[in-house]
C-alpha cells in the first residue's frame, strides 16, 4: 500500500477527447481524423435517438424541466431504482464536480492510474488527496482497504478502470464500502463504462443502494449511446440528502431538453446495450490479439477501450496523428509513462486500420520483439 | 441605502419556467399551457438556428471542442473584443456558478430585488450576502455606491433587472466599477437582457472592459435566440486569469456539440436582435398599456418582459394557470410581494389572450379602480 501526497501545481491535466485541437495540430478537419481517443459505442448513435432529438427540436424554446422528471421516471424504471435515488447531470463529468461541491471533502482517497476528472474536481474544492497504486495486472488489491482511515471523507473508484480497463470484483468493493461506511466515508464509484462488460452487472453495486448510504454510483449515456455531443449522465445512491445537496452544487437546468429527449429515446430500445457488448466484446478481441502480435503490452480491459505500453515508443501519439489516427496519450494518468496509449475498440474497418497505421510507423513483430528483449 | 443579513435557510427558490411542474399541477401537457412565465424572443428560434441543430446531429457522436473556439471567435468578432476574452458556458447559470466557485467570495452585496440565481450560487460557497434595496420607480441610485465597502469581495447587478426590467445608466454603473476597482471588488454585471433594450448598447459597459479588469460581463444566447433548451452563454472580461478560473471551477466539456453549433448559426444573421427588438418594443407598449388599463401597476420595464403588481390580487398566478396561462409569481424575489408578477412580451396574439384571460378571471378597469382607491 502507497498514498502520497499530490503535486496540484501545474497545468490542467491534457483530456481525451480534443479532436478539434488535435485536427488542428496536423492542419486538417475534425471529420477528417479517425478517432480512437473517444471511448464512443463503435454501433454509433440510434437512429430513435438520432429521430428523438430532431423532434424535439419544437421543444428547443422552453426551458428544460429542471429536474428531468420524465427521464429520472424512465432511468429508475431501467435500473429497478426509485426515481428519489436519481440525480441526473449534464454528462458524467458535472456529476463529478457536483459531488466534490456539494461535499467538499478534507481529504479523499483516489486509485492511481484513473480518470483524471476526480483530481480536477478535487483541486477546486482544496481537498488534499491521496493515491492508492493499483496493482496494474489485476485491481482492488486488499491493500487499498488498509488505506482507508477516518481522516478520509471519500474514496473515488473507477469499474473497469479508466484508462486500463481492469475490473474490479464486487467483493472487493463491496469490502471497500463496508470499511468506508463505518468511517463515514463516501465511496464514489464510477461504472460510466461497466455496460461494455461482459457480465458488467455481476460488478455492479447498483443492488447494494440501501444497504449502504455512503455509496454514489455514477452512469452516463454519453459513452453507450454515442452522445457526447449532448451531455448527459446520472447518479445513483439512496443518500436523498447528498442527492439534493448535488442538486443545489450547480445550476438548476444542467441538463438540456433535447438531452433528456435523447436519453429518453436511448432507454427505449432494451436490447442496445446487449448487442453493443456482443460487437465490443468480439472487437476488443481481435484489436488486443493485432496490438500483442506488433508486440505491445495490452492490459486485460473489460471495457470498449484498450491500454498498452509501447516500450520505447514515446512518440506514438505524434506518429499516428500525422497518419490521421488520433489516439489517448497516458503520460498524464498518475503511475503510467510516455509509452502508454489507450485506444477505443471501433467496428472491424477501423481497427484494421489502425492496425495497419501502427505498422505503417514502424511497429512489427520482429522490431518489438526486438525492443522487449 | 439599506443593506442586510440574508437567511440563507429555507427551501430553494421557486424559479421560473418550470413548465412541466405548472402542467403537471392543472393536468395538462405542456405543450397545452401558454407560456408567460420565461423571457424567450417572441420570434422563436431562427430557421437557420434549427437547421444548424440539425446538420450538427452528425457530430453528437463526437465529444465537443471543451474550447468552444469557433464559437469563441465567431462571438469575439461579433462583440470586437479579444478571443481570449470569451469564455462560454452552459447557459447564463452555468457562469454565475463558476464565478461564485472560481471566487468564492467571503462577502457580497446584491441588489433587491433580481435575479435569484445569483443569491443560490453564494449559498454554495459560503458566502455572505449583503442587500441593497432599489429604489423601485428607477434603478441604480447612488446609495449603491455608499454601500461599496472594502469587506466586499464582489457585487452583482442585473441591467436591464430582473423582474422589473428597468434599465441603469452606464454613468452610475461606471462609477460602481471605478469605486469597486479601487476596493478590489469584482462587479459581476448581468446583461443577458440587454439586447432586448432599444438603444440597449448605450447602456453596456462592453466597451470598458479593458480598463477595468474587475469587471465581468454575462450574455445569453437563450433569451434572444429562444433555446433555452440547448444551454448556452458566455462571459465577457479582460481578467484572463479569472476566466480560466472559472474555466476550471466545473467540468471540461460544459457546452454541448449542438449548442455550440447552435450559437454559430445564431450569430450568423446580424439583423435579427435588431428585428427582434423592433417586435419587443411595440408588444411590450401595447401590453404595458392594456395591463395598466387594468389597473395593473406596471413597471416601466425594458426588456422582454413586464413585471407589475396587482393590488389586492395574490391569486393571480392559480387564476391564469387554470386558465391554461403561466405566469412568474414575484414573492420569492427580495423586496416583492404576493402581489407582485412577470410575464414576457410575446406576440399580439398571445398578449391578446393574456389581456383576455386577465379580464376573463375577474380583472376589469373598474374593479381595480376600487381596489386602488
Amino acid at each position: 500500500m502507497e498514498t502520497q501526497k499530490i503535486q496540484t501545481e501545474g497545468t490542467r491535466l491534457l483530456h481525451g477527447g480534443d479532436l478539434y485541437g488535435a485536427a488542428r495540430a496536423v492542419g486538417c478537419k475534425e471529420g477528417e481524423l479517425l478517432d480512437f481517443s473517444s471511448n464512443i459505442n463503435p454501433l454509433g448513435v440510434q437512429p430513435k435517438v438520432r429521430r428523438a432529438i430532431c423532434e424535439s427540436m419544437e421543444g428547443v424554446e422552453q426551458y428544460p424541466d429542471p429536474l428531468c422528471r420524465r427521464l429520472v421516471q424512465a432511468i429508475a424504471r431501467r435500473e429497478q431504482v426509485h426515481p428519489e435515488q436519481v440525480l441526473c447531470g449534464s454528462g458524467g463529468a458535472d456529476l463529478i464536480y457536483r459531488f466534490a461541491y456539494a461535499r467538499r471533502p478534507k481529504k479523499a482517497l483516489l486509485p492511481a492510474p484513473t480518470f483524471g476528472e476526480y483530481e480536477e474536481a478535487l483541486i477546486q474544492t482544496g481537498t488534499e488527496p491521496l493515491f492508492y497504486e493499483l496493482n496494474q495486472e489485476r485491481q482492488g488489491e486488499s491493500g487499498m482497504l488498509e488505506a482507508l482511515t477516518p481522516e478520509l471523507d471519500a474514496v473515488f473508484f473507477c469499474n473497469p478502470n479508466n484508462p486500463t480497463g481492469l475490473l474490479t470484483h464486487r467483493d472487493f468493493l463491496l469490502g471497500l464500502v463496508e470499511k468506508a461506511a463505518g468511517m463515514g466515508i463516501f465511496v464514489f464509484l464510477d461504472e460510466c463504462f461497466l455496460d461494455f462488460s461482459e457480465d458488467g452487472e455481476s460488478f455492479s453495486l447498483i443492488k447494494y443502494l440501501e444497504k449502504f448510504s455512503n455509496l454514489i454510483l455514477l452512469r452516463s449515456f454519453t459513452k453507450m449511446y454515442a452522445i457526447p455531443g449532448l451531455r448527459l449522465g446520472y447518479v445513483l445512491s439512496d443518500n436523498r440528502k447528498l442527492l439534493e445537496a448535488m442538486r443545489r452544487a450547480g445550476q438548476p437546468w444542467a441538463v438540456g431538453g433535447l438531452a433528456q429527449a435523447a436519453g429518453l429515446a436511448a432507454l427505449e430500445d432494451r436490447d442496445f446495450p446487449a448487442r453493443t457488448r456482443e460487437l465490443v466484446g468480439r472487437e476488443r478481441a481481435f484489436l488486443r490479439q493485432g496490438l500483442r502480435k506488433l508486440g505491445l503490452q495490452v492490459y486485460e480491459g473489460a471495457a470498449n477501450y484498450l491500454c498498452f505500453r509501447a516500450p520505447g515508443e514515446t512518440r506514438l501519439y505524434e506518429k499516428l496523428l500525422r497518419q490521421g489516427i488520433l489516439i489517448r496519450r497516458c503520460d498524464n494518468y498518475r503511475g503510467l509513462s510516455r509509452e502508454h496509449y489507450r485506444v477505443a475498440v471501433r467496428g472491424r474497418e477501423e481497427n484494421k486500420r489502425l492496425l495497419a497505421a501502427l505498422v505503417q510507423v514502424g511497429l512489427t513483430e520482429g522490431r518489438q520483439k526486438d525492443a522487449l528483449s
